[in-house]
């Protein structure tokens, strides 16, 4: 009944409202998928909750396992939105990472679209062409990472390190967050975002002499007999 | 009959037997969950890739739940005969530190337990005391690492950080590898170990100038005027 109201009774949903309206339908049923897994949610349970009947969710959607491409979709598109767009036209490699790190936290931590960041990375239950398509979009965020590590090493601001690794210590570094960290906490977003670049460029980036990297290794090679040497405080 | 024969039919098992069929059990539901997610996988799914009757898997667990608990009990038993228990007799506390990751990255890029490490990151589906007992054991390996940061910086081995960001990029950079490592390509397990410890530990461990932490966001605050400095090469 209700949905027989918004959906059919009123007029046609002005572009906003639709836009609107599918956000709402692909956030909780991102809510709801999480809660109960994804064979555990059913197009009935996503309808109740989104106060629509079957038929009229359907008005919406084409399928379950397209409603969960969908999901992934919007979670690809807040993420291109909110980290990608934003720091493309940044020059330095190094700025333009610090600034990834920053805006993805940011993401990651907000208590909005965590289901849909939880799903997008957890939830390998698209198959065929739909993986494909959400495999090549989180693809392109890796190769901009990697390619601004690979930039920032020629420019001489990172010490010469695999930026394959690289690319993934940061995005795990980064990802997991959405597993521990709680906002209201003993850590700020703010906090968060400092020290989590601290903790991980501290050492990517080149300190005093720059022509040792892994200091503590080839001391560790080249005198295995001399007692461990202790920094200056 | 296949159950019945190797269940009840045949004398007892011998306590190594029988821990090799529970392993193999776990195993075996651990790939099924997390091809199909754990409410798609029914109980007759896993007796039938067990080659068990419903009854004969019965034999060997209590419930599905209680299965799933079993399953996460057998991956932190793994991650603590590997990681943990071989690491708390190293005294320095950033050996300690390094041996954790390159123990924690080979359990989590081996094949054979990959399901049950996702398992073990990925399926919150655990509820009550079950999911209370799981979470402690696995505060306590964050417990150990936060200890370990902070006694690195006691002992001046690393920079000043705060210990739960570190402890907890750690954990992002080495448990994320499951998601993108692939035996086999282009990066080995032990280039792996090499380059994660050289991208994560190379800032916290402090470099020459030990008085000097964050000399890039330093040298910003205090000489805004000035242009951008180049390490020398």
């Amino acid at each position: 009944m209700l949905d027989r109201m918004s959906d059919a009774a009123l007029p046609p949903d002005r572009p906003d409202d639709h836009r609107h309206r599918r956000r709402a339908i692909l956030e909780t049923a991102a809510r709801l998928i999480c809660e109960k897994g994804y064979e555990g949610t059913s197009i009935q349970d996503i309808a109740a909750a989104c106060q629509l009947t079957k038929a009229g969710l359907y008005h919406h959607i084409r399928s379950k396992e397209h409603l969960l491409l969908e999901i992934m979709n919007y979670g690809m598109d807040l993420f291109e939105d909110q980290v990608v767009t934003p720091v493309l036209p940044i020059l330095d490699p190094l700025e333009r990472l610090y600034s990834c790190m920053e805006r993805n936290l940011m993401l990651v931590t907000e208590e909005r679209s965590k289901e849909i960041t939880i799903i997008l990375h957890e939830h390998n239950t698209l198959t065929g062409e739909a993986r494909v398509h959400i495999d090549a979009r989180k693809k392109r965020y890796v190769r901009l990472l990697e390619a601004s590590f690979a930039e920032a090493m020629r420019d001489g601001t990172i010490r010469p390190v695999n930026p394959t690794v690289a690319a993934f210590s940061f995005l795990g570094s980064v990802l997991w967050t959405y597993k521990w960290f709680r906002p209201g906490g003993a850590i700020s977003r703010e906090e968060l975002v400092r020290e989590m670049k601290h903790v991980f460029f501290g050492g990517l980036t080149v300190a005093a002499p720059a022509a040792k990297p892994r200091p503590r290794e080839k001391a560790k090679r080249a005198q295995p007999a001399r007692p461990k040497a202790r920094p200056r405080r």
